[in-house]
């Protein structure tokens, strides 16, 4: 397979990490984005192996259980040709009294190039930024952020639309809990979208009004005009109170199923992070259905990662150079 | 190291599924054994790599407890080249209220060319085939099957004797629960060999007899006749009611000793799948003497795997390729 | 990256197995730190990979919980092109009545090179090397050794000091229940340093003055003549016993703090094997001050550890030779 030619991407790119989507303007985006396409053509579809990032290791450090992003993340260095090491928190040394930081720079100094972490505290992956020399990726922070999540549900609906500029696009569902939630929120205002937050009032913080999203809270109000619905799961795991009456009231308000999608555009997108629950968030019918993206945008998870971990490679590469020159 | 071709082979090779011997023509089995021996020689006895399949990737989706099984499979993919990714049910979107189709589609949507599936549930992998676009393995479902092992059983035998026809083989001990059984059974019969199933009557099905199959409860009374024993292990594990008094009684029936082997033909050769329990079906001067093949099975494991993952793949190529023409 | 040539070291290299430091000889483990020399450079301190073993297989059988020094050994492993596979005790054939030796010999079988073996009892790596045709690595064997530490000990002495030869090295803390200990004392022992073993006399037996060792139990009397401290982590997870009345005391007397850093040599190196205990055997300001080696000892773990696979393989390949040619 030809490597593609992306150093000017690269050329244009200047972070060492990936923290959030709120900090990254339309250019830095719209560069993951396009890297992250000519990776998966490249590719044949995130299913072949490039040799671009030979030699270079990628540690997972995940603090919270996850299969799913966590082997996207491994198979997204393993396509570039790295290698993979991972890390957790059972058994670990954090559990023998060492501090979370000190973990990290331990397994810095085995020399990888890249930290992914997953952990239940927002802010840890920036602290992890401003401790370690190599380069970090946010794989989910608590409620914060998941900005990769993001990426990919941009880069989903932009292969199907051309643009995100003017789409209206609804969240629905756990905004509360969901970082999945925020990284479209950020990453869909500033690439130009209308954003509709759309859940329960329990699990939709008035906040986001104030901040200038429109909000709402029945599903049927609003889905007339949405060009993408992204179906966010009801994270039972994490919910103590209860915020709402029952998963059938919930289904009944806020599922997408047979009967809403006869009240939808006829080109409407249909997105979920997933794993779905069936008959909870979206209806069998609907989730194997024409309008359903929602396996494209596992494979697209394959293609923002390799396309983050190559453009912060890249700039860590040159800083590193910088140094030693300066040196 | 040099690559062998292997191309006439995969020209007569058609499915890109394995998902139980039963269904397998003798034809069929050949071509898994004899790309088995061959990829064996190829890699100095599974101790070597070979470039074959280089870049693509098996996933391993395990629902049932294995390390060994699971890395066999992992190994056989590794030594033809392949990336290896690994699925499993703790912390998995299984316990999140997904559905195991979903997972399976989803770890597709990844990029993968093969998944390797284990699951207490007989027919889980034919449901995968059927739901999925990539080539899918059995690793074991249930009491049902468990190709790769009647597979490698075969081939040692093979090894030995040249050919399986004609020759008697008994499987000795807890058919009942034992999927390595069933596929021993099925492989054996299709290669014209003479099958006895033998063990307590609470473990050995009548129904094998109405089968056509030669059913013995008594260790002794068929022994001077068998080419090959083929020792299963008790699965404590599995067996909640007792099915016979204690581990003595039927040690002193079914256990392969040295008292034994003396009543046993001079070249008779002995099999267990593994792990053994020494001092249950078999004596530590059994397993550990000269008519012992059984670590040789282990090794056989990794050659008819890496025979299973280079056929199946070549006929999905070839299968992906019509479909590419013909689209 | 060019790969370096080696063949002087390994020519005068006769060993299989890395057991322990107590039975090597100076000459051994000044090869050993030599070669490890020589690949921490050669892979710009152990960030990138050669192909020096590419195509073999090293197997992890952990029996005892161990993230840092398990993953240590596979990117040593997968630095030198060699990959790598995984087993453990939990879901393991061990759980199934399975002996510790049958489930070793069963991992070999499936061709591997070598077996890195964690376990609780001491001499476990040695009853593998009797019984195993492939290469065994001692990973730490209950409080007995853990050679690799040892090395990785010496090596990051050596790169600061030039020789071991005459300098004071003080083990401080729990000497009786760290085989981290154990192999320092051989391994400096061997190479001509003084070493002083400080520590509560609980902690500390006196049969270590028999030995000819100099016994401290206040770090405040020898502190002023040591070159380099180890200060080892107190293991509450391992101690019944309560050995001294409190945390607090022990740090009173033991632990490296500003204060006693006064008191110390100019050029005094603080080392510990990791992971750290802060505010208990050491102090923020000495672990991140500019005496403190320990990061570069996680470094060093690695260049040790890829020596030691590179050295024991290619004695095992001439092994392997010498037996094919007189067969």
């Amino acid at each position: 397979m030809s490597v593609p030619d992306l150093t000017s991407f690269a050329e244009r790119w200047d972070r060492r990490h990936l923290l959030d989507l709120e900090s990254l303007s339309a250019e830095e985006i719209t560069i993951l984005l396009d890297v992250a396409s000519r990776l998966k053509e490249a590719t044949e579809g995130c299913r072949r192996k490039l040799s671009l990032l030979s030699g270079k290791t990628c540690a997972n450090l995940f603090f919270e259980n996850s299969t799913r992003t966590r082997n996207s993340f491994s198979l997204a260095a393993k396509r570039l040709g790295a290698d993979t090491v991972e890390f957790g928190s059972s058994g670990s040394s954090t559990a023998k009294g060492e501090t979370f930081a000190d973990t990290a720079k331990t397994i810095e100094a085995m020399g990888v190039d890249w930290v992914v972490t997953r952990h239940g505290t927002p802010g840890t992956p920036n602290l992890l930024a401003r401790e370690l020399g190599c380069c970090v990726l946010n794989a989910g922070d608590g409620p914060h952020e998941h900005p990769t999540q993001g990426l990919l549900d941009l880069l989903t609906i932009r292969q199907h639309r051309g643009s995100l500029e003017g789409l209206t696009v609804a969240l629905v569902g756990d905004i509360a809990h969901s970082r999945t939630a925020r990284s479209n929120i950020w990453g869909l205002k500033r690439m130009g979208a209308h954003v509709i937050i759309c859940g329960p009032p329990t699990l939709v913080s008035p906040r986001w009004q104030e901040l200038g999203f429109e909000v709402a809270h029945h599903l049927d109000e609003i889905l007339p005009r949405c060009d993408v619905l992204n179906l966010l799961r009801i994270q039972f795991e994490r919910q103590h109170a209860r915020p709402f009456p029952s998963v059938r009231e919930y289904a009944a308000l806020y599922a997408m199923n047979a009967a809403r999608m006869r009240q939808a555009k006829e080109n409407i997108l249909i997105m979920a992070p997933g794993p779905i629950n069936r008959g909870v968030e979206i209806t069998p019918e609907v989730a194997d259905g024409p309008h359903s993206v929602i396996l494209e945008q596992v494979t697209n998870g394959i293609a923002v990662r390799m396309s983050a971990l190559y453009l912060l490679s890249a700039a860590d590469d040159r800083y590193r150079n910088a140094n030693k020159a300066s040196a």
